[in-house]
């Protein structure tokens, strides 16, 4: 039934939820990385923040903007806030166009995927590989985007 | 019925529909914060926009990225951009997963207060107390993104 | 049928469905604009990205986050992460208030069409045109989200 395309009852949403949730929490996760480098390196953006820097670089507690790990990591996130919301809303809006559901749940699979990889290798200071990633996370939701304007009406 | 979850008269919908545009809108006023103090300081990120400082700072416009009080503003603004936009999708999926009225509109209500003292405490610099509301923000959606995975498959 | 709003038989929703997917390819093809300066220009944030040189700039490969051209590219990318994933899903919850066909239509059309004016403005360093197609787009999406949240409840 056309109704009961936003149920969990439908295996494309129940896909689709599982993968946003999920890509959701990768992109959360991203401030929880950040706090960890900054306590552990006492590199702080905010002058109040110094009291969270860990026991052992106490001493060394500086506020600045410019560490390369942790401008790296900031990086990171960026590149999720630049890529994950706009996958959370065209993924939604392709399910509504009742794709089929081995396409579509390869579509969520893979785009989750490649912002694993993208991450390890983003971490790890890995190119090409990187881009790879990130450009099959890219095409992902571009391709799911393409769907959903084809369908809709100007 | 099943199928008229996304609808007004359901009142975890309601009320998720009327979080999620105050905390949009909130978000969105972050940007009306920034070109306030902008435009007071007279601190421009762009040659071209040096003529909407205020009368009373014109002489003094410039073009700099390292204005403590206008970064602090920005670093307010970002964090809303990694929070905010994944409470909105997960939230609405939260709904999909039929929750209890009550326990639904408290997770609403806890997110949009933690965002709004994060905001006070960021501006007036208070910590840890910054720290304090921007884990409960975090932890509300993150309930809810478990609950959507949960039911949600992969 | 109230069931079917969110259905592409619906014209409110898939008006919005095809300016939603829009707005979304936009704020994404800012990533290809970034990438392509950056080859250009020989200017990287990471220094495992200076392989990416194009040939004709090779020899001059740097790793900077000053490069005004660059940064002018970056300072419009994230002015459409505060502004597009909150368009999408307060359009989203707006076509579930069931507006009018032809106001809806035209929120979105205003929408998409101030950003790709801003867009334009923005990388041409045209002002005051930039920010009178930021107040557009701006106001677009607050008129839509006051919307929703008169009909939601708190």
């Amino acid at each position: 039934m056309a109704d009961r395309v936003l149920e969990f009852a439908n295996p494309v949403f129940a896909s689709y939820a599982a993968y946003a949730g999920l890509a959701s929490m990768k992109m959360m996760g991203m401030m929880v990385v950040t706090v960890y480098y900054r306590r552990m390196k006492g590199v702080h953006a905010n002058p109040e923040d110094t009291l969270f820097t860990s026991f052992g670089a106490k001493d060394k507690a500086v506020v600045r903007t410019d560490h390369p790990d942790i401008e790296r990591v900031r990086r990171l996130h960026l590149n999720d806030l630049e890529n994950i919301p706009p996958f959370l809303v065209v993924g939604l809006l392709y399910v509504l166009t009742k794709p089929s559901s081995d396409v579509a749940v390869w579509h969520f699979r893979a785009f989750l995927a490649s912002r694993l990889l993208h991450t390890a290798c983003y971490l790890g200071g890995l190119q090409p590989w990187r881009s790879i990633f990130f450009v099959f996370g890219y095409v992902t939701t571009v391709s799911m985007a393409v769907q959903v304007v084809a369908i809709g009406s100007l």
